[in-house]
């Protein structure tokens, strides 16, 4: 989920910097090129953001939880504002959820805010203020600098909480809030909230390619991954999974029951249903993939076709080929990858079995049922199999036979 | 969608008339056998009621828009009743939008409609007015005419409007109005508004085959086509798709992940889980067809079997034949398709390849991995395949050789 | 749905018994081991109850109806608890639906049960009630039999009311009524209430799975079966199918479009997409099973894979061995199955055929495309395909002659 936060938040805000947990240091990759920072101790969220510091450079610097992955660019951007408004030295996000439980109490006098209070340290007037603190802030640079300075930790836990500011802010000059919808700032804690916090980040993917020009046939049926591109006119039936890494260019139609990871598909090509796209395929302008065909780092040129039950591994397959019902490539011996290479214009028969590493020339024929262990020419007829033989009457014999000894048990 | 607007119009009116634009002839293949009639200018709605007028006939017509897809049949039958009535001229649909924008406006006086107001012609007052006009009306035809030869252009756009129809009504005698609710006079004016009509669509198509006596698992997940046939008993596993011109038989059960498209399925016939029909198959009564197994314009007898990672095209096939896995047909040699005859009671063993043009007779056996060029008589067993040589050895020796080149990098 | 109803009910009671109709005897086996009684003439609800009464033993005995499948183990609980307070001889199960329409009411007086009404004899003011009998109740085994002997069917319909019982109970000691939510009591009169139904058990069932600790990237796309066992760290992606008698192990994750029956997934095993597992299939730790694979009655060794197109049946595979993709085992003649014995270590070229029975050793490797009809010992290399000839030119003359044809029409 931190892979949406961090593409929403870097459609607002220049720059960002991620503070992770000792044992979090595999997420400084998933976060590149954001520059990411080691909290070896955990001492609390002020703590956390004092790790940061050296980083936060000038101008307004906003504080956000890998656990509230769903605030909007929107949300962020009225956060921004407030804070640049006269007199204003913090901004924080408050909402108002169904049961405000024991969040702390955002407490407010004459229009400002003047403190968080931690609901165990509330008292039951501040109890029954319904706005609650969802822990995000936004100042200035140098002042979140001097605040987090000032932060202590004498407090039952020991910690330096990041909520300590807002006191300090608010003796210098007006604290105001900004008011999020509770579902934007819903916490993750559970598998159950993890899985309401998808779906919810999936409506929105939804909405935003239907807006694009995206038609999608049964939105709710189609799951996308952040970094999906789709353009204006392609259209998605239902029961479509984009995982990360897919490009789809105008006009190209994924049918139903299609599976899409790290490929582009080009302009007017025809996918499913049951197409099985893997990462580092290319589909030219206009090819067809049909139904129950893996395709794994595989470039098909324009117009080609692969219909039927086909495994594509490690190939390169030129414009106009055709590839047969049930066409393999043996690409692994165990041990290593190897590549196939098919020219244009070829026509590979049904069943074909290509043994890479093999090149087949443009033009070229592979007879149905052929294996292909040796490298074709163009324009070459290649054949790989057995002459047929009938055997008059064998056929009912051993069926009568079969069936005889199985009435007998 | 307008598929399913004639559907729907087609089982409350005797006939029907569609009036496309000058770029939409396209349609006509679409709603036939209704005729269609072209509106070559595009100058308003009340013209292009006036292209269809000389084929009004007689007695009671009703007009309906392209983009009021979801009107329910009860609705049309409430406005042609209303209609019906004594001293009723006009009847017309209204609708109480939660917010009614800028929707021309129903005015009335002791309960009979006075005339439509159009937004940006309405006083606060009417504004002030909740039911809007959603655009469809009913009158008898003879009527209609002359209203319609009576419109004048004399508006800012310089077009016929069809609700200026509404005021000559009242004027001669009563108009009333019949109110529906609002989602099914939702217009689409956007591809999400498309897909919330679609799902609308396919709510309603569901709940119509449950109350038809079909089980469906998971009522959400199944797609319909608005001209799906299926009878009762039939059952229906979670995740299928049933694309135009589908009819399945009583105690035929189609299973998850199902795909089907212009096809007729048997009763008691077993389909999927991972089954596609294309168009053109016909699967016979207790016919069952596996996973990962695609029928195009096959037809398969009573009884047959097809279970397993199958391509059978252009294909017929006897009663209880039996198609092992992974069987394909060459149906296309690049440039033509060519035609599989199977007999009845044949076993085809696994991974078979036919290449059409071929027969196979009854009651014949094709031994597994056969490659079959020619005809097969009936009861002769056809083998076309290599006999198997052991190297003892030497899957070890070639194994370890690729093992070492892999460790040595 | 019975079969949640067993599921719930056994987790609550330390014993069941189940009444069946004359003509339902196969449900016997269904709810084994409880005892099945059959009531052979259909005389009511209280003949029902009798019919079980000499295996109601000591204690509490509950009443529940196979047609209210979504009571909770809570509510049956509360039933009981309800039951065991000092002075109570009867509990029964009250709900207030929305319309309570012809539903019996709960008539009480001083905060206790007096009797149901049937809603056909009940007066204005008693049809005015809106406290309804879900028909559900609870009572000591020695109490019930007595009250059961002492019914009498003189009504209409000639038939012993098990409501009645309520009367007599009231007569002795206090009856007290539990109210549960209408949607739990909901009786399923229809195939669209049976959806609805099936709807609501399987949100539960995808709570409770994340709550146990499974991952469910979109739960509403996942279907289970109220036997599914998936351990801790279990991953399911979209659009997944749980047939009864899946067990999974932790870490393993289950792609998307997987359709699982009667098999068991071992620890880090990565199935799918598109993998369909069948009855009796077992796959060791960290094996592979990949997009449009089949396996049935199949056992993978750990570490084994099978990642492509590919049908096992009947078969055994050793540890770590790879079945290349297109792999298909012959297990079926016709008549008889027979079984394929696969090694450790092998390595299983692609589109391989397995003409079974037959057995591969250890470390042995089977070239692909060869049709394998003979045992094969350990470290063998078997091929069993042709030699591959090429014609020059022979392809492009044969493309082009059909392309002549084709013009020509």
């Amino acid at each position: 989920m931190i892979a949406h936060l961090i593409e929403t938040a870097g459609s607002v805000f220049d720059r960002l910097v991620v503070v992770v947990g000792p044992d979090m240091q595999a997420l400084e990759k998933a976060v590149a090129p954001w520059p990411c920072v080691v909290q070896s101790e955990r001492l609390g969220t002020g703590h956390a953001a004092r790790m940061a510091e050296d980083l936060f450079g000038e101008g307004d610097v906003a504080i956000l939880y890998a656990d509230n992955p769903l605030i909007t660019a929107g949300t962020m951007r009225a956060l921004l504002a407030a804070r640049r408004q006269e007199g204003t030295s913090l901004t924080l996000l408050a909402m108002r959820p169904a049961d405000p439980g024991r969040y702390g109490r955002v407490i407010e006098r004459n229009g400002c805010v003047q403190e968080i209070v931690e609901w165990k340290d509330a008292t039951e007037a501040q109890r029954a203020v319904t706005l609650c603190n969802a822990g995000v802030l936004c100042a200035d640079a140098a002042d979140l600098r001097r605040w987090l300075g000032a932060l202590r930790n004498e407090n039952a836990q020991g910690e330096y909480y990041l909520t300590d500011v807002v006191a300090q802010a608010a003796a210098e000059a007006d604290v105001h809030h900004v008011e999020a919808p509770a579902e934007e700032l819903a916490g993750i804690n559970s598998r159950a909230e993890l899985a309401v916090a998808e779906a919810s980040l999936q409506k929105r993917l939804r909405l935003a390619a239907m807006e694009a020009g995206v038609t999608l046939v049964a939105p709710e049926t189609v799951f996308f991954s952040v970094d999906t591109v789709l353009a204006p006119d392609v259209v998605v039936e239902p029961n479509v999974v984009f995982g990360p890494g897919v490009t789809v260019h105008s006009g190209a139609r994924i049918r139903a029951f299609s599976h899409l990871e790290g490929c582009v598909v080009g302009g007017e090509a025809l996918i499913g249903p049951y197409a099985r796209l893997r990462p580092g395929t290319i589909c030219g302008k206009g090819t067809h993939v049909g139904n129950f065909v893996e395709l794994k780092a595989t470039q098909l040129g324009d117009g080609a076709k692969a219909n039927h039950l086909s495994y594509l591994g490690d190939s390169s397959i030129g414009a106009r080929t055709n590839v047969g019902a049930g066409t393999i490539t043996c690409n692994y011996d165990g041990f290593f990858k190897h590549r196939t290479t098919i020219g244009e214009n070829v026509f590979v028969g049904s069943d074909a079995i290509l043994v890479a590493p093999v090149t087949i020339g443009d033009n070229a024929l592979i007879a149905a049922g052929s294996v292909i262990t040796e490298d074709v020419e163009p324009g070459a007829l290649a054949l790989g199999r057995s002459r047929q033989t009938n055997k008059q009457e064998r056929g009912r014999m051993i069926s009568e036979s079969l069936r005889a000894k199985k009435e007998q048990g």
